[in-house]
């Protein structure tokens, strides 16, 4: 961290936050210049409140130049994460394709999608049964009878399965669930990340459309800093100006994620661009930027889904899609 | 609601998607050109999953013309709504300041900054118990004691207290807050809000820092739908390229905001800038462009808040700025 | 500025890049730590070019600390800038409203908008000779034409003119203009930006849609440097995700601008909201936040306007937005 | 295109509106519902101004339903554009190279580099002469004998040249150049692009940083108006809130654009991401969405680079992802 003076400090005020920073653990070495002082401040800054310092009348400006994550952190712990889900593993030059419904919807509807995706090669079953809606007149998902179907889908297939929740009190629905996600609009629920944290079980954290990747690992770090080192980051797209697609899919988070973090980063095509011709080329495109994984809606019947249709793809389109990025990735081994 | 159908739609799925709309109390008019057709929809579309249809094969794009929000639309509900906290009114010609420190800190705190904002016109205090910070190794908030010294000090000056809530859990905490806080970030925490709408007390919304006006009324719809309709909407700015103010203040969101619906908006200066300097002029022009009230930090001692501290007002720069705004309105009366 | 280096860096290129920067008249005053070293640099680091540091191999990060731009900087120019635009001033008190139709259509409605304005309190007349149309079957302006008629309508007011150039080879027609404007998309035309910098003339640089505030000053620092020190800045929205208006005003751009620079900033409501009925409130609302002037666009014929029309209020409605601004500013003086 | 009206909407308005629109050989379909009449039209509505009508008493909302361009709309022209650029070809399948400097900085330089990436497979070649840069005390390229070295380079290697223009001033100077680049600064610069468009040359036309694909096509269509077909798009990231990387590369662009047109589209890894590492990753992903070429900077002396050092790869790094770019097309040929 770098603390820029201003011209002439109270050198009270300058001694105090000297001595407030060595009682840190934080060297401070103070550059002089003819018009300018400069402190340079060396060690564990993360546990510095950038603010504090910021809000003091002697300085001007204050740089953080280290990252404020830990155990998210690639330079203290530079070999990737394999996170192992039911047998599955992702990371680490382990591939998971994650596929199935937006919406649970029927016993029929997920298992026949659980089994569909499974011949073609999918490694876990997702489907909400909690739904994100932003009205609150639009299907809110099945809730409770939707987790025990995404079971029953599992106990078919063998798939381990990955859903969402939406509030810490649905916690105890997630027992047997194998993977729970957080999205989007939680991402900086810190509540419920907090409490994520005490479990001893994966959770994929979807990046918040328009949280920054430092805001992203920062939210892994509440999980992390719970015990839970089982975190799987999720690239879904940010929100910009741009309508063609619903938000912009960040595929050069992937490269920037493996080189600051050491977990897995996955991609979701479809709730990303919204739209369903767009989420082979972005999945094709996610595999080639090194991505550890994949999330892609599949739906047996697309045109009647009850949310999301537009970004689902069939099973016949989706197998087809599986043989693209198995060729491509054998091309790039 | 307009469809722009593709060419030659399949008769037999058109028909299907005019039957099910009329089932819905839709009317649908179908306009017949020579290259196109367009199906206008007439009735009640917020009960339409737009996205449903969007998913049709015949379907090219779907535009929506009306609103989705109902209980939030001025058009259903011409007049101002006044929200009356504790007898002090916010909206249809009512203004508020709403003042205090980013955290509770200590009684001692609270209780001055209470007395001190109270005697410079404020008509309710704030201040943080539970705080979100984007690191878990940021100091948290006092959590149930900031209520309870918030309780006090609210009995020391008679002053309502507006305090963020961050999850459902900590609701029995808040039964004697006057109005309860929804933060950015959990502007879409839609399990949150469905709880909030079966209160009977007063919830200032914060606008999500990349959420649309739109969306933000559809928050509102969220808590309205349940029955409580004391929603007070807040502009706390928006999150762009911009890197000179933490966010950028929408001020546009207040004349258009107070068009399409009839809730108060209040405007959050100091988390929009995140810069003590700024919150005077932007105050100033929140004022002038018709916001129904304010909501500002004001701290004892700006130079050692433990959070959030560049964007606090000192005592004597919001009195002043208090008087400032009164001179304004007389002058804009 | 401030150097991060990698760890253990080799020792020849940093002696390398010490000396380089020293002979730049930079002070460098390394701060060795026990993992890392920082150079701290101090001096005109506005001669560096930063990426070219960022480049080295040993290096891990800069971060500039000191703003780039000298003839803009409020640091080395304390006072403000006042402009003379033919007799009147902009800046350092002077409040100056900018006011005309979008473009220029005939004589007939140029003189009677002017002479409608000025009966208003308008100081300065705008309007549209060279228009830029996102469509090229878009009207674009009466061109050489437009300004005849602009001069004619100064000749029969007296109000100096404003008008906007788009390419560098027009300006032999601008010789009589009393202020060139430079439209948003021509922000960064850095030629253009040259060649007006050899003038002895007024120059109202609009904010680009996506620049940041340092941006602007950068270009604002292209004309200055050129020798022409008669720069006006206008902030006219940025591009963000919001669709309710067309761009959003960023008005903390007053403030922060008039901290980092001695030049006089105006604001564009018209453009920026793209709506008339929010330009009286973004008007007073830019007035407040202490900007030196607006430019509003007032059509005699609003419905019927070739360009724009949507954003153009009507005389009547001008001359009460100007009489509300002149009430606003007594009161706040 | 479709019309909303205003509740009872001034009858006599209505007729001029609607007779005005059939002068324009536009069919008006009304269709009155109980509470609201839409106007549908059907035509050639790229030629009506949007807000002209949208300016109307009687107009509550106008939204556009066809897309606003024409000889740049695949829909008009369902076959591949191929560009043939001195025997070159990129579109239609013919997968294209763009390689070379950033800037061009003297003839060993610009020579040694163009050998090499010709070596390595590079299809032309591409080296700044006239650089935009955001600070005037920047080197701004070598201009015409920048140029000059280009069309030595050429003459040694037999690679056809791409360069950047920055005012329509400097055409004489591109007479000999293969492809002329215009800048993203410069993708609304109107009147260079009427110029262009009289030209019998490839223009390689880069989205501004914060245009929407429309905006970028619009353009195409102001050179493609004029006469000169001969246009390539590049994708070269856009503006966000995100700092990880310099702009946000959005590879969803070559999906839809290659939908809505028929243009060729190559994407620039280097300047969308400012970082060396990230080019080989994003040129692959770009390259598995689909894009018809790539455009990456190589410079045989990457940390001294005179300007964009960053974003460069070493001659040894450009082969090895030539390499691995020719696999993976090979695989999902």
């Amino acid at each position: 961290m770098v603390v820029l003076l201003k011209k002439d400090p109270n050198k009270q005020q300058l001694e105090g936050l000297i001595s407030w920073l060595q009682s840190k653990n934080i060297e401070v070495h103070p550059t002089v210049g003819q018009t300018r002082t400069i402190l340079g401040l060396i060690g564990d800054t993360s546990v510095i409140d950038i603010d504090l310092i910021r809000a003091l009348d002697i300085v001007e400006d204050v740089k953080r130049i280290q990252e404020p994550y830990k155990n998210a952190n690639r330079k203290f712990h530079p070999d990737d994460t394999i996170i192992d889900v039911s047998g599955v593993k992702i990371g680490g030059g382990n591939f998971a394709v994650i596929a199935g419904p937006c919406s649970v919807e029927s016993e029929e509807q997920i298992c026949s999608v659980a089994e569909s995706v499974k011949a073609s090669g999918a490694n876990l079953l997702r489907g909400g049964a909690f739904k994100p809606r932003t009205s609150p007149y639009s299907f809110q998902g099945m809730r409770a009878d939707g987790i025990r179907l995404l079971l029953e889908a599992r106990e078919k297939t063998g798939l381990p399965i990955v859903t969402e929740i939406m509030d810490a009190e649905q916690l105890p629905l997630f027992e047997d669930v194998d993977v729970i996600q957080v999205g989007a609009r939680n991402m900086q629920n810190f509540e419920l990340l907090k409490k994520l944290g005490k479990l001893d079980k994966p959770v994929l954290l979807k990046r918040g459309f328009s949280s920054t990747l430092e805001e992203l690992l920062m939210s892994a770090e509440y999980i992390m800093a719970g015990g839970n080192s089982k975190v799987i980051l999720c690239e879904r797209g940010i929100r910009t100006f741009e309508t063609a697609t619903r938000n912009t899919l960040d595929l050069s988070a992937i490269p920037v994620l493996k080189e600051l973090t050491h977990l897995p980063v996955v991609v979701d095509p479809s709730h990303a661009t919204g739209i369903a011709r767009l989420v082979a080329p972005m999945s094709l495109a996610a595999t080639a930027a090194g991505a550890d994984g994949l999330i892609i809606e599949v739906h047996n019947d697309p045109t009647r889904a009850l949310c999301d249709g537009p970004q689902s793809l069939t099973p016949e389109a989706f197998d087809s899609l599986a043989k693209q990025i198995r060729h491509m990735q054998a091309a790039l081994a």
